[in-house]
């Protein structure tokens, strides 16, 4: 069950002016399932986004890339579950654009004014004539205070919608930030079988809005990790609709960009921490936080070899304070100049281990004591410069290999 | 259960001369188990070594590796299992000091000429203790047959000990090989808790022996990994005796230096690819093959990828042939050129994947077919170059998490 995460409440979900929001049952794996969105965005509004860097990207990575390239103005995005399109060739790159034509067509629109994503299974053809069929359903369900309903249909192997709105005032001006994700498994920095879509009324030009979208993904998305696999699919976008009354914003780095850039951060970060609380299988949400270190990166590099290592994820399923697995990770993260002796390992207040071994002060109850609850935070103070990062994981389970050798069936 | 793997037969295990083995219960973890192995060796034999690369190394891999520089002719081996003695700091240092010096006094020789090893439980304090009092008994057990008895007293949470002969005629001599080894879990590159002891009765000089340790550990053990956790207390050692009657080898690369590495080679392996066999809840044996890459390093990068995926080990464990899970993980291996539609993608011997997608001759059946099998092989086609790389792994089970959930209770 997710940690310490519920499902969110329609109510609380706050429309962003500018954009609407439609789902239909294409039946593209299972039947009576919401598994189509459209996201119609109005005329003058700027899209940006990141993509996986995986090299076997999914045929609307593609297409959407080309898409955004093009600059025709992006007026909606359309999400499928159910099939990832990915591993898929030349008839997966024609699927996709076909999928792009008919929605333009009901929408009166250009199909590269549409940005196309897909998630599911990888190396299956997509099913495009369902598609086709159920997008008039979709466009005909589309209004502004649909959010709820989009977070559920792009759901996979999530148990939790995940969806959230923030509201900040920037010079007077009241500006609204609701962002929807979904994501489980494959989940790994650049993202993974990660959708995640944030839309705010604010205005913001369009290399502000990627220099945003590309800073506020590297402090939330890219510091996730369920199982280590980096997806096909994977892409973070950022809608600005400039429907409040606030003048356009063409920085990050300015006051107004700054707060804004805050604000979407916060909704990412967010999504991202929810995707790890309903990791596949997690009954643990662990925060790592590295200190102390001479660059970001090798931080990064500690806290990812702690946060994916298999034997110190089912050692927080069993709530079993075998700490010398993290110190072991911390040992082979690839840091060739590590001084081991130097290093202070902490379990949320706890000193586990310094000067290379146990700390003195240390006893296996109060490692207990934390292993035991569902929130806990591992952190590595290597006195070797200023730097630090923070990356958030899950715990590995009996149900993680159950939902992955039976994704499929 | 181990795959295609049975425990060794006594009688097959050959005798090297100029090496005695003994057993005995020291009660380091549990009671009433062998726990505890003193390997002499005889005077004028050459030992040489490959330790693990983890920065938080185990106190006997640094007493190890000085005791080998100091170069004053290694007498015996002692070995621990229950207990790593890894992330216990000064203390630790000074018990494997101090269990060398025991087992010393015992043996008539100089501390400086014992090398200690240990395997278990991180973070715990060597029971020294116990160890000094229990070496008498192994020291009253030592005889030149009892490799059998060896390979069991090192097994941690191997279900099956692991040893294996082989004899090589060289120059008209016959050569005798015989190693053991051990390890099951946290096994990757640079070994893990993976101990491995091999000797010969050949003459083999100290610089051709490193070489030769060397050569065999890269294409052995250093291909296999079942959790992608790198240990901090591997090592492979390697003995020659000198006791058969053939000149003393002095290179690793004339005729006679050939034929034994090739010989070496093979016992490693053989352990090595034992070790996946036994890997922790291992339910398949995966060969992973990787043809025409630019560089051997490019090749293993992408093996590796594949052989870690905790999303591919599911899959072969629920005999899903969701091979899009193996295209994901190819791309996110980080070869930065890959282009992922020259490459072709084989399950055994069916054609699964190319030109970017499923193979048009591909049918599901046949690939359900060879995940059925108990030992499997995937084969990944380039198209780049020249180099290729093969490495083995096993599945990912319910039992993976079992056992490391209560590794220590």
């Amino acid at each position: 069950m997710p940690v310490n995460l519920t499902s969110p409440v329609a109510a609380q979900l706050l429309p962003v002016a500018g954009v609407s929001l439609g789902v239909a049952e294409a039946g593209i794996k299972r039947p009576e399932r919401k598994d189509l969105l459209v996201m119609q965005i109005c005329e003058g509004a700027t899209v940006a986004g990141v993509f996986t860097a995986n090299r076997f990207c999914a045929a609307p990575v593609t297409v959407a890339r080309e898409h955004l390239a093009q600059a025709q103005g992006i007026r909606a995005l359309l999400v499928n579950t159910g099939n990832a399109n990915a591993g898929t060739g030349e008839q997966g790159m024609q699927d996709a654009r076909t999928s792009c034509a008919a929605l333009a067509g009901l929408l009166n629109c250009k199909a590269a004014q549409i940005l196309p994503f897909s998630t599911g299974v990888i190396m299956e053809p997509l099913p495009v004539g369902k598609i086709a069929a159920a997008l008039p359903a979709a466009v005909a369900d589309m209004r502004a205070d649909n959010w709820f309903n989009a977070a559920h249909a792009i759901m996979t192997t999530d148990i939790v919608a995940k969806a959230v709105s923030r509201q900040v005032n920037v010079d007077g001006v009241t500006i609204t930030i609701t962002g929807i994700a979904k994501g489980s498994g494959m989940i790994h920095p650049n993202m993974a079988t990660m959708l995640g879509y944030i839309a705010t009324d604010a205005a913001i030009s369009q290399p502000a809005l990627q220099k945003m979208v590309s800073e506020a993904a590297n402090r939330s998305f890219n510091c996730i990790t369920v199982d280590g696999d980096t997806s096909t699919n994977d892409a973070l976008m950022l809608i600005a609709t400039g429907k409040a009354a606030l003048p356009e914003v063409k920085s990050a780095g300015d006051k107004a960009g700054r707060a804004l850039l805050e604000a979407i951060t916060g909704v990412a970060t967010w999504l991202a921490q929810a995707i790890v609380r309903d990791g596949e299988g997690a009954t643990k949400f662990i925060t790592v936080h590295v200190d102390g270190g001479k660059t970001e990166a090798e931080c990064k590099q500690i806290g990812y070899a702690i946060a994916r290592s298999p034997l110190v994820k089912t050692a927080f399923f069993a709530s079993d304070p075998n700490l010398g697995r993290i110190l072991a990770a911390i040992g082979y993260a690839g840091i060739g100049d590590l001084d081991v002796q130097a290093l202070k390992l902490y379990l949320d207040d706890v000193l586990v281990a310094e000067n290379g071994g146990r700390a003195a002060s240390y006893h296996e109850e109060d490692g207990q004591r934390v292993m035991q609850q569902s929130d806990i935070s591992v952190r590595v103070v290597l006195n070797r410069g200023a730097a630090n990062a923070t990356l958030w994981t899950c715990d590995f389970s009996y149900d993680y290999v159950k939902i992955n050798a039976g994704y499929r069936s």
